[in-house]
């Protein structure tokens, strides 16, 4: 089968075998595939990273123990954990420690023909649910994880600094809970989508307000997003870090410190927080579809989800 | 009168005039003050400091507009509030937007021998306190800040981290407040003074342990600090962060946002909370002073205090 192969910041398509099913998994033909920020990370060194990347798709499962998942379409949570540690008792099973992450940590990724994943880790899709909007199901859980992770009073107002893929999301998963959010941004096009949604955006051109915010949400995907954030914040407010930069970032401590912030780091979320968003359409994702390659084109893709103004690039078979 | 002045790293001791007193203040008599780690900052640069430091004191009130002050013994909260704004109406004037605080921005500090603060800033001292554990209110209240700012579960094992003046009250307040503390030190000496009050220590000889505390609290003061402390943070763990470092801190938000920890800020706090502590000699403060100097002699008693190994070092007229 084709496989996407990520080696020393090269980007390469192979012939590899088709990948053998261990009990309780289930063997997956992909049907669609999202290109993530943290792909482009990893093509820049981030965890060291050798081999098939890959995180966010849709695929039919070809094989599986539970027969009557044989067939279906479906979308998966990507921790592969041990189900029995004290994490995964507390549903938490994206902090077990034992964990391997699809396309992340040990386990090839989805950018491939074929892949395998536990059989709990699978969600069934709707009929109705195109797989071209259900591709966004695991970043949308990471924007939904926001809400998991905050007790974010009603009506409180909430800044997201930050336009890319996520910081669209996590703007219109926060705008869909009912939350007035202002959305900061350096790109007309990518504000103009959740403009739409209703959420207010500002095109950033001079200095941004200062300890204007209870929240704010850094999702800004560089080292400098963190400052920024911290400066919007008000004294004891809290800032939810939603950008994983690759390497050491400087960072004075002092401004955290003296106005007593709250940070917090977040990751990934719950697909069963997601799928509501998508599937009665309160997020209209699909206008963030840049472009698709074929698996075979991936290094073109890759770049080209590089550029700057791209949103989601989608890798198919 | 006599008055410590810093400015360009220099300690130098001057006579200058007796500060005017405004409406509403208070003129105080310094009986005793304390070196804290944020005046030997103020030293290195930090705040681009100029003046008159000391945050940490013991007075005597010789003129106030309420006469029943007058003769008083007190400590005073070091931060001068507008006492109108959302903050102030809130309790919360340390974060007051136009305030002053003694010693630290635009007020004259307390290593003189007199001084100014609002009469609203004062608590007056039961006369069986003495005023060598009376000195420790500031720090202590610094101390308490953190079970204002963060609702940990009773019985929750906490770590503290550093073994210096403000990491051993911290140890010793969430000790006296019944959670089972564990401290991470260099000093053995030092490590004694919390061991003593029940708190289990341990002499940092090998690596420490890694993602094995809900709550750490940093208060080594050193860069390295919030790396170690949160790499001994459980996942979705809390690190509150009580050292002030000077300059930029290379920090790696990688494994604070793959475990999702959450990082607490927090600086001064009531003195409300902290004078039971001293005043029903729940902690033991004054086996943390190392030495005192008159004020005459401030430039030894600044260069002592910087020694490794030395608590806390007092100034008395």
């Amino acid at each position: 089968m084709l496989a996407v192969h990520l080696e020393n910041g090269a980007v390469t398509v192979r012939d590899v075998p088709l990948p053998p099913r261990p009990a309780g998994f289930a063997l997956l033909r992909l049907l669609t595939a999202g290109i993530c920020n943290t792909d482009l990370e990893l093509q820049r060194g981030y965890y060291g990273f050798t081999g098939t990347p890959g995180h966010e798709f849709v695929a039919e499962v070809i094989e599986a123990d539970t027969y009557a998942l044989v067939g279906k379409r479906v979308a998966g949570e990507i921790n592969l954990a041990c189900a029995h540690c004290e994490w995964c008792r507390r549903g938490l099973g994206r902090h077990c420690p034992t964990r391997t992450v699809l396309g992340i940590v040990n386990h090839p990724g989805a950018f491939a023909e074929f892949l395998t994943l536990p059989e709990r880790n699978l969600h069934v899709l709707p009929d109705h649910l195109a797989s071209d909007r259900a591709v966004f199901l695991e970043p949308l859980a990471a924007a939904c994880e926001i809400l998991d992770q905050c007790a974010i009073p009603p009506h409180e107002r909430i800044a997201v600094l930050g336009d890319g893929k996520l910081g669209l999301l996590i703007a219109l998963v926060l705008n869909a809970h009912g939350y007035p959010v202002r959305q900061y941004g350096r790109h007309a096009e990518k504000l103009a989508i959740s403009a739409r949604a209703g959420v207010e955006t500002e095109l950033i051109a001079g200095p941004l307000p200062t300890a204007a915010y209870e929240w704010v949400v850094d999702a800004t995907g560089n080292p400098e997003g963190l400052r920024a954030a911290a400066a919007m914040t008000r004294p004891r407010g809290t800032v939810i870090l939603k950008s994983t930069v690759h390497g050491l970032v400087p960072f004075d401590t002092a401004p955290i410190i003296v106005n007593e912030l709250t940070l917090v780091g977040s990751r990934c979320g719950r697909m069963e927080e997601a799928l509501p968003l998508i599937d009665h359409e309160l997020i209209h994702v699909e206008q963030m579809i840049s472009a698709r390659y074929p698996l075979s084109r991936a290094p073109e893709a890759f770049a080209h989800a590089a550029q700057r103004g791209v949103l989601k690039v989608l890798l198919e078979p």
